[in-house]
């Protein structure tokens, strides 16, 4: 298999093929965090570069697996992978369900959108009346003004944010159609919102999460959403931070 | 109520009593971590101080409560405080057997013995096959030399060690018949080894662990019982570490 990924798919089809005794061929930006990159080492995969700035993923991933025959399996415009995120909209209302709970909104990490898409049908699909946000970084919103928009609309090409999981540089051919219909609106969180949101997870939530996992929490923790009263999902997709970025999180007093 | 504690049954205790909208006093070394006491704080509890190498908790409790006619919570050496630890082992083995899961050995953090005792008794009662062990810091063994001589015997009061939920004097009078009676048998782990845990539970398991939390994990970690094709249980007994100790082991390469 081939894919290209900021991380976390990167461990997961890493991951995955080592199960089933395949090889993987990962295609990851050469600022990945390291943890991503040691992680993804650790379940045997090979590992190619790219200049997230000058260099398209997409080109270098198809054009690897045409040479070598593999399939490729894109980390979030796609079908296949949307549903595999769906699950943790399933399980998550599963869950809620069980606890005889229903969520007055849910807000989901938002990348390239496949979360979102995913997620958000299930949760529509099972549990109608609960509202779904997209939570993008404040600089990388690009779903907030495509759905203003009605079209895709890219990133500027030099925004910044530490939400490595979340640059995609615009949203989905496929999951935007499917987003633009699901979600009820977009919020965004700067990268100081995301770092209080890590602070916040850590010392009262007991949980390591990275930036862009923290996002729908970065959200809800800076008021972004009125929410009295209700009863809120948050989705945290992921804790792969590094153990120096965290640490300096930590003891950061600004937050 | 009045209670003493190292900090983590005063903050349950705070809450608690903020619930019943009663007062809470509570006895506290003063080397206790600041967010132990800022969390008890927070619940609206009363603290007082004490010396832990020179005075003696319980009789300051016992003035207190003497005084002010308020009940006594002690932290682990009483029936109702051990049952209440004892839900723990309870819910841990109902979730192992919705999952079908028998564990082989549950292993338990031990400082007075209350939540070995209470826990050790529920998973004694529903899954008699698991091997029960209690796990100490390194320098207050007291529960393995006190198994070992049949009495329970003190620690060295010079001894140290970075697990400050597990610095009791000796074993509880009313626990210590009931773990000699269910443990199969008693770990230990340096601050080192404790520290790896806390490194390892944060970065790998994704969860913030206290030093007294993450000593039953840091004797698996450690290797210091022979787990090869079996089923074990850890209890991960608190998670209120200062940002600026598990900030620096996040940091530590020498883990």
């Amino acid at each position: 298999v081939v894919a290209w990924s900021s991380g976390n798919h990167a461990q997961g089809l890493a991951a995955a093929a080592a199960i089933v005794n395949t090889h993987a061929t990962i295609v990851m930006p050469y600022d990945t965090p390291q943890i991503k990159i040691a992680r993804t080492k650790r379940s045997g995969a090979e590992i190619v570069f790219y200049d997230r700035a000058h260099e398209c993923r997409e080109e270098i991933g198809y054009s690897l697996a045409t040479r070598s025959g593999a399939v490729v399996v894109p980390p979030y415009d796609d079908y296949d992978v949307m549903a595999g995120q769906g699950t943790c909209g399933l399980e998550l209302q599963q869950q809620c369900a069980a606890a005889g709970i229903t969520l007055d909104a849910l807000l989901i990490p938002c990348g390239g959108g496949g979360l979102a898409a995913g997620a958000g049908t299930a949760m529509q699909a099972l549990s109608p009346q609960t509202r779904l946000y997209a939570v993008e970084p404040a600089e990388f919103n690009d779903h907030e003004r495509s759905l203003l928009a009605g079209d895709r609309l890219q990133n500027d090409s030099a925004a910044t944010s530490i939400c490595d999981a979340l640059l995609a540089p615009s949203p989905g051919e496929l999951t935007f159609p499917i987003n633009a219909r699901n979600l009820t609106g977009v919020l965004t969180a700067t990268d100081d919102e995301v770092r209080a949101a890590i602070q916040f997870a850590a010392l009262e939530l007991k949980l390591v999460v990275e930036p862009g996992g923290a996002i729908a929490l970065a959200a809800l923790h800076a008021k972004k959403l009125d929410i009295k009263g209700q009863r809120i999902g948050l989705i945290l997709s992921g804790g792969n931070i590094d153990a120096t970025l965290l640490s300096t999180i930590l003891t950061d007093h600004s937050q």
